[in-house]
């Protein structure tokens, strides 16, 4: 199946001028553009924990979400995302639509976002679908985002809505690789990271990188559609402010900037996206949040834990 | 547990200075060496598949394997290996051993191939033991070895004996990573592979790549004393040589040469390596095997199959 699956793939990938030696080879040989750096990433998924096959997604959907996620990290870098590899384990009796889709879902939003398919690994054995996918982008020296890098007075700003993706958004998730890099041509961002375990947490390690804190407004928090149907479920006991904190896999960017560049972010920001200023940052170190009457109280965080690059 | 085993490691990878951005944000950022072009591989091993973890085999040795096969990817492309990431799936319930044997695996062999660990993914979920490793490298602009570019007349040179690598040796892999760049330098190497699948089967892919055919010569194929050991068991119904032909997970290269370039390889190889002549290209496609009275027979490469850009 392994075979078949690849001589129906190869032919499939566009030529592309940044390979030197394309798929097929041992190994792929990159062309990079002048002094640009590297930027390299690798998310795996595996069934079960990131995505459940079955009526409600498709494994052209897992495809989709194997590259997004990684698309999420270049963007969280400010990087051009340039080449991936894929690598993916089958469960040994399935037939050869599972690898087809989870192509066409690779293919069509690497072709939305200019990427190379630089090659990969086919295996199967008998455990459940795994996917990991590295990701290659290309930055100016010295341009990359940090987690760290944050100062006081900085305010806090994140690129979407929060909360609820478990209903279906993070199956459909849209990097936000065109959007990082025309804010960081046009803004002064001195921190990001991309929301993948959610926003408290992911606020809290930026925070804990730029050894920095921050006050999150919770009227300012920007909440997601998903997250206040998922409230309304029968037995759920968490608030749509608590969905939008702690849910994760919204794959939205926190920045923080400088405060004049926050509003002016948030006044004229790129087509389609919309930003919001959430908080500011402070010397001492943690996050808290401040209700409708200015009471503040310390956010533990919580989301998914997930971890090592993420 | 998946942090336990991060916060333990983070500490234990080097500073290194084609590192820009380190391991620990949302993605690495390299610095390139000049106008030399990236070389990207990615292998995965699964459990059970590539190896049964138990008394024969331990965790630090299948990281090891994880690392090793890569780096004789970047060998088949006379590459310089230069940075990985790593993606790991552990089964829920193992505790912090494996995955830190799996990286004292990786650390040595990687510190010995002078390699930099930029990043990673750390998965927990209900199966079992999923680990791929991506490896860039690097080579001087259009001097990577293809599997494309044998031309008759050409030697057929392997660097070591095949066969029998289930034995225990396919987990203890030495990556022909200097060996090949020290080649390199001195030969005209018109094509080459690394023998993961069997030789047959490599050989056959080399072939077909350069469209040409070989004829190997059955005597004069190193065979690996771990294929004489395993004819010998109980049970198996095959030849030394059909086991060195078949076996696969030798890594060792499959190189051709003009003849000349053969012939001074083999009388003064790099230091440690033993490689030999074992045929010639010919024009006609296909793979023969001649025997000690001269008789050829068309060989049907057998071995694993375990594609894409393998």
């Amino acid at each position: 199946m392994e075979i078949e699956f690849v001589n129906w793939m190869l032919p499939l990938i566009p030529d592309d001028p940044r390979l030197e030696v394309p798929a097929g080879d041992d190994a792929a040989v990159l062309r990079t553009r002048g002094a640009r750096r590297t930027v390299l990433t690798v998310d795996m998924l595996t069934e079960g924990v990131d995505f459940v096959l079955g009526a409600n997604c498709s494994a052209k959907q897992v495809g989709h979400k194997a590259l997004a996620v990684n698309l999420s990290d270049l963007a969280a870098m400010a990087a051009q995302p340039e080449t991936i590899v894929v690598a993916v384990c089958l469960p040994r009796n399935s037939d050869c639509m599972i690898p087809q889709e989870l192509f066409k879902g690779i293919h069509t939003l690497a072709s939305q976002h200019d990427v190379a398919l630089a090659g990969g690994d086919t295996n199967t054995w008998d455990g459940g679908l795994v996917i990991s996918i590295t990701a290659l982008g290309s930055v100016e020296p010295q341009k990359a985002w940090r987690r760290q890098g944050a100062i006081k007075g900085d305010l806090v700003v994140v690129t979407g809505p929060c909360g609820g993706s478990i209903l279906g958004r993070h199956l459909t998730v849209t990097p936000r690789c065109r959007e990082a890099q025309m804010i960081a041509k046009r803004f002064n961002v001195r921190s990001a990271i991309d929301i993948s375990d959610g926003l408290s947490l992911d606020l809290s390690r930026m925070m804990a990188a730029s050894g920095t804190g921050c006050i999150l407004r919770a009227t300012d928090i920007p909440i997601h559609d998903d997250a206040m149907t998922l409230s309304q479920q029968s037995g759920d006991d968490r608030s749509p402010l608590e969905h939008a904190l702690s849910d994760g896999e919204d794959f939205e960017l926190l920045l923080t900037l400088p405060a004049q560049d926050a509003k002016e972010l948030v006044a004229d920001p790129p087509a389609g996206l919309h930003p919001t200023i959430i908080g500011e940052v402070i010397a001492a170190q943690g996050v808290f949040l401040e209700d409708a009457t200015g009471t503040q109280q310390p956010l533990f965080p919580k989301g998914f834990v997930h971890v090592f690059n993420k």
